[in-house]
């Protein structure tokens, strides 16, 4: 059994959105397993546990990831995982990776794949909610897919924007208020926000929103109304329906399951297609443990490892 | 993190058996949390899923586990597992261990705490099918509980029934034909068969029979007749229904649900009982992740581990 503990470094991020757009090709395709996401609750957080298997890349495994948001006055992180990756011939466990910064990166894939079909244009201004981590990485792998014109970036905290644009010294970018984000092309949402914080008025038509940050029952970012103006993909539908960015409106009766548009696969696919310029697109993203398994392959190729004894 | 090579050494199995105990003991109170076990399937083979939690032993995590029966001959073992364990209070992941030793013991332990409240008498004559190596230990941890005056054992091929008997130089034990096994107290099912090799007219009033080696969709091994006459006592009904001893009778009409009599926390609280002499009693034990985080906690107090790079 090998060890990966720093599997995330020296990857490349253009390898990684192809890795993950082909797991969302597959998962579209029909030809991937993933049993439902399961939660454990804490007192201070929770873990879940996301398995899977792709066969066309003879991957399978199990990612096992916490979220406690107040880690942050412990000095540890909001999010570790942990991934176990099982050999399907035989089931015996190959590897297991550090899987913090992999989950990282193959969720900053999703939105560059997500914004690679659905974005109104080629060329592109990218509004951002949130100036974490997610933000940050989010913008650097959508950078890849499209041109970026401009980022303006929203936080709580106009200090924390501000370090977010120092880290694209490339391009133009600067903090902004909310009304001033949603007039970007792409607009990106990625907060731990419980209540939604981007109003439908302030989108206009043909602007494609990756809804990032919900990913847990009770979480959303966006007006509900928003939903309903736009043509919704989502990652998958059960996840979506549980913990996505419609599980809130969903439970409120404030939109239907029945008004999915279809997966991201399907799109990756060229099964469905963005139809006019003034159509508002919507991705949101859970997370699929096929996404972990995808990016763990290419680790696993590059990554130093350590052998640990196992039978 | 830590990692815990052989973590099944030096374990003691009264121990064991306590704190299995102790864990549907819990289980009977509700106070765990544990989703459904998830199955992904492979050409020759599975790997499962099984997150929990025990707040009153603070100790939570998955057990990821394959059957793959083609390994033998591959000198591999057919079961391996891996038990990752997170901390409740900041979700960071304490430990890997291997837990493939670890899986045969808490399942040992189960049919010895279950023997320990549904035997007919505290003085006992076992009756084994299958003579692998969770024969062996089901055999061993029940011998702590009750006092065996002599041990019978039935496999298909008889030199593996005498190599079990020679394990246990201290009794009484010999192979025996299936009619005779059946003339014991305590009878134990530990074969992986997917056909029922125990016959209904075999069991006389007032023996308890440990369903130990269905477990999984389509495996059983009593006649669904003798499940009809029996007190059907569970570790979760949930599993049992998806993958336990009744899983099949069930799928067929031939058992229902609801004749289901208890589960073993129930009876390990006292909430239910053996009731009569006569009673025919079956412990249907599918395995349940909070055993595997029971015994997990009593070999991290004691097992030897390596220190491995993870923040």
């Amino acid at each position: 059994m090998r060890y990966y503990p720093k599997p995330a470094e020296n990857l490349d991020l253009r390898e990684i959105n192809r890795a993950i757009e082909e797991a969302f090709a597959e998962h579209g395709r029909d030809n991937v397993q993933m049993p439902p996401k399961n939660y454990v609750f804490f007192k201070k957080g929770d873990f879940r546990t996301m398995p899977g298997y792709i066969p066309s890349l003879d991957i399978a495994g199990v990612k096992v990831v916490n979220v406690h948001p107040e880690n942050r006055e412990k000095d540890l992180p909001t999010v570790m995982a942990v991934i176990v990756i099982i050999n399907p011939e035989t089931g015996y466990p190959e590897a297991v990776l550090n899987g913090t910064k992999l989950t990282d990166l193959r969720t900053a894939a999703a939105g560059a794949v997500a914004a690679k079909y659905l974005s109104p244009s080629k060329k592109v201004s990218i509004g951002v909610f949130g100036s974490g981590r997610q933000a940050q990485t989010q913008v650097a792998a959508t950078a890849l897919e499209l041109e970026v014109d401009e980022i303006r970036v929203w936080s709580r905290n106009q200090v924390h924007a501000e370090a977010l644009c120092k880290q694209f010294p490339d391009y133009e970018c600067h903090p902004a208020a909310p009304e001033e984000i949603c007039e970007c092309e792409l607009i990106i949402t990625a907060t731990p926000s419980r209540v939604p914080i981007v109003e439908s008025e302030w989108i206009s038509k043909g602007t494609h929103i990756n809804a990032i940050g919900a990913d847990a029952p009770g979480k959303e970012e966006l007006d509900p109304a928003i939903l309903n103006r736009a043509t919704v993909v989502v990652d998958d539908p059960r996840q979506a329906v549980h913990s996505g960015e419609i599980n809130v409106p969903i439970e409120k009766g404030l939109f239907s399951e029945g008004a999915i548009a279809g997966t991201l696969g399907e799109y990756v696919l060229g099964r469905k297609k963005r139809r006019t310029p003034d159509e508002i697109t919507v991705f949101d993203s859970t997370g699929l443990a096929i996404q972990d398994l995808a990016i763990s392959k290419i680790a696993m190729e590059k990554g130093e490892w350590i052998g640990l004894e196992f039978l």
